[in-house]
């Protein structure tokens, strides 16, 4: 359709294109307005007309970015399709400056369709970060994992139906299904608090299976807005904080000179100076990983090749509703 | 202990007590700030010495709910620690205008405590409400029900224990706990935002399990700003919302003269006629019970007795959490 | 452009044309997302393909509204780029779920446009209504007002002037200008909070100066969801709320028979009657205009023969921005 | 009075003091719900009671600072009286998680006090920070100005108070009154949003006038929560942020050696090798301040003596409104 707002070719091309995400779910961009134009000219407050010269929106994104002036970047609007298991969904609620749809379990019947972790990410509790995964697979008892889940899953599936079949208020028919049990919504999102919600949620302290939907929508935004994009890639994502204390310790390290930076010959802090600087032991765990060789940068770009249409996902959906004949 | 800042006795008396909401569940007013004077004290912006009297307040307050003058209320704040069926948390959460804490199931082990509806409350899905229950309790199943209910948990249950006590990830192996596990919170807001929260969730339509827990926050708040609480069950709470067209009714029907109101002589509306202003046959089913008999009103006075100290509680969660040996 | 996204003619017609409001003001809708279509969809968490009767989005719509269903209309969103009177603006920004990004004062010089009431609306302080305007003009101290009023403008515009000229720091400059100037802003927000704000806004009550911003925005609402518009005209902006003791009053006066409403024979509340079913002599004042006979409706219609293109106002602006030759 | 809930000795001692800042305005903590331990409590969903070590306590705070789990820091609400200019309060007002209610200019007459600067704070327009003051003082123009700014404001007041002593409503009354006008109002804000709100109010970059207000309620927020303002010092306020091109700039001049950081032999990064890692010039000149020697660190200690009674200031106010016989 013809249209006077402001597009974006890339983000054009996407738009309605749902993502596989995990076993069952999916990501679709269904709607944006505005992109890194459209921070420029609330930044300036100006009348829209003219142009001005990419080089320049981009210096100012970057300098708006750098300096934490991110009320211009509220006036670019994602909206999203997405579909994920209901722990995932319980996480990403959280982030409550959202606009969010979810469909209902007291209306609707819910389809049984549940998330398996693969073998590669069924992971022993981790002994450092007390909340995420090891890292290393459990070979050796995923099967059994998996065949006790599925019994779980069938006989809550099968209990469903039969509260469902026996005209149970679905609010209640639907209370034993498991966690894993995808539900779906739109959910929307203005472009600032879409990059805290990606600073979080693509972080490697994140469950895994977030982080699955967080990196496509990265892809998506990097479309929409790719020069906000880089420049939370470059200030945020890949940036780091420093405390009053770690600063300290790198002021021993390095000086300044005039225009130049320069090592200081010779300067060395062990573990007891760096304590001294007031670092706790899990703040120097924290702190040598930050200054140790730059990891690779995640570039998010989407794989157009797996991109389904809407159909696709709404038949499978479908096809996994219970079949009911109600009692007369 | 000591303080200048405002108090309330009657919000004193419960501070701490947890009050039993359905089979595991509870509610504890935590804290609050402020009361009824201080709605007043924000709306004139005044010193806050000298005294006013109590009607002088009252009148202020009914005056700002009437006229939806809502931000003084926005400065009391109460605190709560509850405890609720994962399936209520997910309708609770919604209301984003509040601060959370939950507890974490990838860093803690979750007790394993299901609810089950009791058979009153075991009941078919609405024929005329499309997302609620019948009103009449399908007893023919319920023993059935519930003998299904207690398998899916006994299995869920002992597959969590089985995967923790085999190193499993938290995060991972809670993900087909099903949604009646019992979770828990604090949850802080303010006066306004709890009015509507309440407005919602003690209503007719709102899911029979959370209207559980708003009733007793109602007795609660009831407790911390009675002036307040009085007016909103006034002017929201039992009050109506008229629509254009059902005003035009109302109005072929009465009459203004003078300060009175009388009715009009002989005019009476047949449904017809209620089509003919524009409303939908299903606007006129709503309206009817509008005007019929005034419900009896409900008082939300909490049970003192029922409360209970908070180690009753935490023990009862504590002996409900997995235990594991975890292989060395 | 082309583009994927839904699209409304209505709104498209109107994009970046400004519409004067007051004697310097402006209003244009600079981007919209979504339309009505939007809001069903997200009510229904549907595909997206496939086409629905537009009977039945209105019902939908109808339905949503009635029940304060609120949050599918939160997925429509609306960008305006706004000039008002700098005590406008501070009305305004109390609506605070928006996004907002204003011209600043201490970057930029501020163009001394100043507001000048006409003299209709310079009227006397209402003795009823305890914070609005008496409803008749002061005629005789108009042009007295108007005439110390320019003096007050022009002795502080100099003084600006002066003080930029020194280079005096912006932000300390404009310390003096008076709450009339003019200030712009780009301001966004979903159409859930827009029809609150219109509702207070385009209210009897709200000052006539930000009603006239508020009458400009309804009209290009009611272009980019009309089906939305209707339904917040009839049940929010032509509805009335009762409160629990209006309706007691009206049970006296109609009853409910079958599926007729009729009045009661000879049934009155005279004011006495009306006092003891708890109605303040306040309320009553309230409660009788909302029965006597129906307001003429308000049609919100843009008039597009007074839209102006941005590079109109922007040249005014531009022209009364004081020239500076700063100090060498 | 007595009271159950969690209190703090420190801020007992300050709760109802009014606290000048700059000429005519004020800040008093007027509430406050919570301290660290509550911030604590929250984190843990915990009973409450038994007792942790403060060591504890402190350890937890910090690492939920560090990894930017903000949501247990809602659980802490400070409420604030505030009397401030009005060109201040359109700053202040722009964070938007706040609860506010303003004295009101359309029910009330305005004190006619107006802010005056400093000889010391009157400086030129920065040439670096574009929006700020240049750090030294206009000497030779501020008695000029200081008399052009009483002109107007005598003006101004004179004009305002003709207009209300000939009945004009009070919302046109005042539109010609300058930003420089002292207004006031409660401000009620929860720990995570106040120290946003410190961290952009407290820096460099703001307002001179708006940082003499962040800083007292600074030292406020000291005394509820030391152990939280504590970690906001050390982790916010006196860390900084690194983008991914300072990291890789830092990592050329120290590395990581087992548990020890050593500088590199010789290592030195002239302005062209920051460049060439794609430091613009501007961030160049951010970066060296950054890293040279640390500043001083602010304590922002309350000055108990300056405490003033709220009568001290009701009474200033009362004086300065104006006096006004209404025409029969």
């Amino acid at each position: 359709m013809e249209t006077r707002r402001p597009t974006t070719p890339a983000a054009e091309e996407i738009l309605g294109l749902y993502f596989p995400v995990l076993d069952h779910g999916f990501v679709a961009l269904v709607d944006y307005m505005g992109s890194d134009e459209d921070v420029e000219r609330a930044a300036r407050v100006s009348y829209g007309y003219g142009t001005r010269r990419t080089s320049e929106t981009r210096g100012l994104i970057r300098y708006l970015r750098r300096h934490r002036h991110t009320t211009p970047s509220e006036m670019v609007e994602l909206k999203f399709h997405c579909c994920m298991p209901i722990f995932v969904a319980r996480q990403w609620i959280r982030h409550r400056s959202a606009n969010v749809n979810e469909v209902s379990g007291r209306y609707s019947l819910l389809p049984l369709l549940f998330y398996r972790p693969e073998a590669d990410d069924f992971q022993a509790q981790s002994a450092t970060n007390r909340q995420g995964r090891s890292g290393t697979s459990l070979t050796a008892i995923y099967a059994d994992a998996i065949a006790r889940w599925e019994r779980v899953r069938e006989l809550a599936g099968a209990h469903y139906e039969w509260l469902v079949s026996h005209d149970v208020a679905r609010e209640l028919a639907r209370i034993d299904l498991p966690l894993s049990t995808y539900t779906q919504w739109y959910w929307k999102i203005d472009l600032h608090n879409l990059f805290h919600f990606l600073s979080v949620r693509t972080d490697a302290h994140a469950q895994y299976e977030i982080r699955a939907f967080a990196r496509v929508m990265a892809g998506m935004l990097k479309r929409v807005a790719p020069l906000s994009f880089e420049a939370w890639v470059d200030y945020e994502l890949e940036g780091v904080h420093l405390s009053r204390a770690e600063l300290a310790a790198l002021r021993r390290l390095l000086r300044v000179n005039g225009r130049d930076l320069e090592a200081v010959p010779g300067a060395r802090l062990a573990e007891k100076d760096l304590a001294a600087l007031g670092l706790s032991r899990r703040e120097i765990d924290e702190l040598l990983p930050k200054l140790a060789a730059a990891p690779s940068v995640e570039e998010f770009d989407l794989d157009l090749a797996a991109a389904r249409v809407p159909d696709h996902f709404a038949r499978a959906m479908e096809a996994a509703v219970p079949r009911v004949d109600r009692p007369k």
